[in-house]
């Protein structure tokens, strides 16, 4: 389980979350259990401001960790320099598998940010930061359409070689369907050790459970989500971006799969980030609640 | 895919659906290529005032129908007598496999509710209508827990053998998750063919279509669904009941699944459905539309 309701849901608010209810967020969160959290991003202020208060928020948090390993996005040396200065155990770097989606995103080339990260990778490692990798659009780009796998793949390999010590594969506008992440994650697989591998399904057509369904029979074990399905709403009030931890919590404990993370806690937290961004979220489990009976 | 919008999508409609709403919805659905449709209940118009139209409806209707089977509910000898004046070519018996929810939906126990189907399934057959039968909480009683597979698999045996076509299992209050909907299938397919089964689940945490796919991998291939997800909502606004046709047809198709069913088709039905019931609905794809771009 791995959370990035914090950054991932928060970064696309139309007003920035105050400190302190990201904080409140965060603290609930860790209440639920949840073990590796995103807090936010090393980005320009200028292009998100609602992360702008990234060390503050850091330097909030971290003395409270215990057995929770935070996280924030870098995307360039500037965002290395900030990670350190605050201590960070880990950071995360991230590109895109489309061309165009890339630039849109992050404003560089493909190859460019392969740059960038040969630049930032290394040096974190030598500061003894772990380094995690995002890869989106694997499933399906908003510009270009499919995305050939092994476009992804080869950019797996490299942030691999970089030593990232995990590479999330993002269905960014979550278009996934069984059978094609079925192909795709055994094109992945026959290469790549499933441990190096997580996903970072979005629920936007229904599909990211069912999904991370296959992926799990396939052998991959890490996930990721956000508390309610908070952020990624690209589409229509109330459609869904990220997997909801809780609709995941939901499937795979009862599937006998022991989480670590308690259900109710992540209904609780997810209540919290409620209130913090003043709107209802679209998390099933977070909207129906556990099942209130369930054994006479 | 067999289509229950008209019949459990509209019956819990705070405000009834006047006739000229419930018949655009199938008008929409049949343009859609749903081939099975349940458009009604028989029951009493003082229990169930949003269906108290049922035999106009189906007038309306019937003539229109060009390959499409239309069905309707059908609780006791006077509502068979109902359906037979109409003319309708299959009706559908239920009951539930939990006493608690079975007195509480229909007034009866369990095994009142088998001898009404025996005075109602034998003439029905010998009229030539087909009959379907549904058993509610098969996966679990809002009342009394978790339900034993034996009870529901000794009344789907009954059921087949007063002629019923088919049993349509329902996770009536959506607590099922992967694990136990394989475990309570293959124990009803080592009794029971395939064909004879099909599955009704419901979205309120989200793992309706995760349960369809364990389903269809063991050879399940009748799964009923309702446009955009409309019925079936006994919680929060916004939570979701029915799984929505479109999210199945979505997950279907990309597959490979041909369902006969057009997703864009759907989709549209799906805001028929918004307009005549006059609020948002929660089927993911139904929000989100179908991907804009899938080939560059």
């Amino acid at each position: 389980m791995y959370e990035v309701s914090p950054r991932d849901g928060l970064q696309n608010e139309a007003r920035p979350v105050p400190l302190e209810g990201k904080v409140r967020l965060i603290e609930a969160l860790v209440r639920a259990g949840l073990k590796r959290i995103e807090l936010t991003s090393f980005v320009s202020p200028r292009w998100v401001p609602q992360l702008a208060d990234a060390e503050e928020l850091i330097r909030t948090i971290l003395p409270r960790s215990e057995g929770v390993t935070y996280s924030a996005l870098v995307p360039n040396t500037t965002g290395l320099e900030r990670a350190l200065r605050v201590g960070l155990p880990e950071i995360a770097v991230f590109l895109s598998a489309s061309e165009t989606h890339n630039r849109k995103n992050t404003n560089k080339s493909i190859a460019r940010s392969l740059e960038t990260f040969a630049e930032v990778v290394p040096p974190a490692r030598q500061a003894g930061l772990r380094v995690r990798a995002y890869i989106s659009t694997v499933w399906g780009c908003p510009y270009e359409g499919d995305v050939p796998v092994e476009r992804s793949l080869e950019l797996a390999h490299a942030l691999l070689e970089l030593d990232c010590y995990q590479v999330s594969l993002g269905d960014t506008i979550g278009v996934g369907t069984p059978l094609q992440t079925r192909r795709l994650l055994e094109r992945f697989l026959a290469e790549i050790p499933a441990p190096r591998l997580a996903m970072h399904c979005h629920d936007t057509r229904g599909t990211a459970l069912v999904n991370c369904l296959v992926g799990l029979e396939l052998g991959i074990r890490d996930f990721d989500s956000s508390v309610a399905g908070l952020g990624g709403c690209p589409y229509a009030p109330g459609a869904a971006g990220n997997l909801a931890t809780e609709d995941l919590v939901y499937m795979l404990e009862g599937m006998g799969i022991s989480t670590g993370v308690n259900l109710e806690g992540v209904v609780e937290a997810g209540r919290v980030a409620e209130r913090v961004v003043g709107r209802t979220l679209p998390g099933k489990v977070h909207q129906a609640g556990p099942p209130r009976v369930r054994a006479s």
